[in-house]
């Protein structure tokens, strides 16, 4: 299936595992050393593949790896984004293999095996298989396009730096189009073509009470206990029929009609038996009048995505704690702004905090949905491309995911973004135990390669 | 005011110094030797402080000391129980001063000093001073009582190898009185006794859904987040009234009528404004038609003493976790039974949890309530003691806090039992910078003798 030989394969895993080995967790402040090792790794890849130029550009975070082949000015340019950062590991106790030791292994979804590692899939995996494209199409001296690499550390924490650098180097990141794999398709088998994103809004809450931490016995029943303060602010977040309450949140929804949601559903091959099965689920839970696959794509949500306060440890410790804390997020959808949202939320917060306690809020990152045109060429190339590799068309599809940036690309740089992903749902991304199927790895490589020959042309 | 020389105070100090040197962290399984070694430790000093004997018990836990000294089978016995474990010192970031290294501080509440050390007051300070009044009353030929000292290693994990170490020793342990102090006084001018406490139920819920942490992008918004889930229910278990709304939680509370009420809170020197104020507080909350002296002694009352789940960490981690966790506990009043309430909250919690989620609910530990009657020579007694050494009467006064022994040694001894504690509210049991007035020390060793003296009379 692979045009790579058995060589080149065993080769490109090798490597691979080098860029895996390295810790690049961009949320924790003690990997920033990993960080530059994992800049400086990347760039010396970027030169053995092929680039003429490689930088390592410093920002007030982690640094972004840059790195060009300009074949002749007047030809198409392709900028590749992708990210060398990494989720954090936690649970760290649920891995089967430590997070930073890759192997392959064999599982029901893939056979010939998988790469388990933090970053397999998002995003080391996935930027590294258009490195190994471009260098194939070199060696096979097919390279039609200019080539730009932007692979920057802190996707995971909100790119806060990104758009300065797009900003100071707007004219040197000029191209056709932008090219990410970040993203996944729903199986090898009839692949999905991820043509629109969700957006996000990320936020942290502090619930405040007594000055001290208070034993539950002397002071039980007397005050507002931050926790459960906490619990009632979360738990009004989202009604009954599922809708969430923040007055506002839905004015500039983009609402579909339902000719053009049976016909998603209809193109879609979701199998919700399947979903809940690989999650161990009974019940599916969501927004009212919606299906599954319409709440994990053109449906805004809202998630506590961690909480604490109060004795975690082990056993029992009767305390009523100063305060309590939660990171919230939602996800957003056409026409939602991500600012806008984050004000109405911080608004409502306030409103519907009880005067017993005070608050704060505080917006850790964001960025607004986005989707790919139809009549791009970005976009019909790399349904040619993946018709190509995988001997059908591509179904295109919403995901319900946030890559926040590419609507940044388009306000800044005035270039439309495709996103050609090829990671699975099972790949337990952002969870323990990430992995990335050989095949899927394989094939990504290949599907790269079809995108360039129709997009040069 | 006390009736100890410089050189003893200065003695007395610096062997209790030794004593809260040894973390013994009952709650985490680390400590276990540190444990053993404490228990050591105070065996040695009961027969330094003149107990004719002294063993320590093994359990299933961590062990028990026990020390004694018959003077006469004909005259009464007292037996003293106090407990040599401590909570952990956690968040041990807000201490001024590493827990287990006890200084000498003075502050506002005590100009004298205090001394400031994880079990200062609770209850390492107040265990030890019973063996210095002890030791004293030897010292000046005054012991006119047999003692038992029975120092337990579990209090703040619930006791719970007591009960059968009570029920194996049974006789050994026979006794007049049962003499505790655990708990606390209002203040030196116009001090309380306690002549009530409440009960507890400790419980843990975990909250379950799918079976690995999901992406909130890929997954947000079609499924139960345990986080949002824990929260509802959390929400749910106090009405907008301040009432506990698990059926029949309620049902055996003693009503206590409105005239003893107002008499409780016309002998209290209860005062609210400074209650706020030593708490950074602007306003009390609790449960309506009740003042904040009644929430805190005479009513039943659920706290969440810790919650956690999902991501914690610096930074954001865009994640649905699988499990949610709680530790929730409830305070009991007479006559609530602990068990019973304990089945009834696991009911109700298994009843509102929706289907979307599983759920778990463990019983950590808990304990009865108890009144001390005012018709009891051992009450008499310390009346007349605390009227000694304060140059004025005690206000009796139900207290907030458990100490679930105090019932079980009425059911299975067939002792009352006298509660003489000589804390303060400020003294921040349980939380960090947990400290001990010199001056209550002091104090409570002279008082001890006074009780000696009126109930071996």
């Amino acid at each position: 299936m692979s045009t790579l030989s058995e060589k080149e394969k065993q080769n490109y895993l090798n490597q691979l595992f080098e860029f895996l080995e390295l810790p690049s967790i961009s949320a924790d402040s003690r990997y920033k050393e990993t960080m530059e090792e994992t800049a400086k790794w990347l760039s010396n890849q970027l030169i053995n593949s092929g680039c003429d130029s490689s930088k390592i550009y410093s920002t007030n975070g982690h640094p972004i790896v840059y790195g060009e082949k300009i074949i002749d000015e007047s030809m198409p340019t392709i900028l590749v984004y992708g990210h060398y950062d990494v989720q954090p590991p936690d649970p760290i106790e649920l891995w089967t293999n430590p997070p930073f030791k890759p192997v392959i292994k064999k599982t029901d979804v893939h056979p010939d095996g998988a790469i388990f590692a933090r970053g397999a899939c998002d995003d080391k995996g996935q930027v590294f298989m258009h490195l190994k494209a471009f260098e194939q199409l070199i060696k096979k001296n097919k390279l039609n396009c200019n080539v730009k690499f932007m692979i920057e550390g802190e996707e995971e924490v909100g790119s806060e730096n990104l758009e300065s650098f797009l900003r100071e180097n707007k004219d040197k990141l000029g191209a056709n189009v932008i090219l990410i794999s970040d993203t996944g398709l729903s199986n090898l088998n009839n692949p999905t073509l991820t043509v629109g994103l969700r957006g996000l809004a990320y936020m942290e809450l502090k619930v405040k009470g007594p000055n001290r931490d208070l034993h539950s016995g002397t002071y039980g029943g007397t005050l507002a206990n931050p926790i459960n303060i906490l619990s009632d602010i979360i738990s009004t977040l989202i009604d009954n029929k599922g809708k969430i309450t923040i007055p506002g949140f839905y004015n500039d929804v983009i609402e579909i009609d339902k000719s053009s949601r049976d016909l998603i559903e209809e193109k879609s091959n979701f199998d919700e038996e399947n979903f809940k099965k690989s999650l161990g689920l009974e019940l599916v839970k969501g927004e009212l009048g919606y299906t599954t696959l319409e709440r994990k794509s053109i449906r805004p949500t809202l998630d506590v995505n961690g909480i604490w306060g109060g004795y975690t440890g082990e056993g029992s410790k009767t305390v009523i704690p100063s305060e309590a804390n939660a990171k919230i997020s939602m996800r957003l959808v056409p026409n939602q702004d991500w600012k806008k949202i984050s004000e109405l939320f911080k608004d409502h917060i306030k409103n519907i905090t009880p005067k017993s306690v005070s608050i704060e809020v505080l917006t850790h990152h964001g960025g607004n949905p986005y989707v790919t045109p139809e009549n791009f060429k970005g976009y019909k190339s790399a349904i040619n491309a993946y018709r190509d590799s995988f001997g059908k068309d591509p179904i295109p599809q919403k995901d319900g995911g946030s890559i926040p940036i590419v609507p940044m690309f388009e306000n800044i740089l005035g270039i439309k973004t495709v996103l050609m992903g090829f990671g699975l749902d099972s790949d337990a991304i952002h969870s323990p135990n990430e992995n990335f199927g050989i095949k899927n790895f394989f094939i990504g490589i290949d599907t790269i390669q079809n995108f360039y020959k129709y997009f040069g042309n």
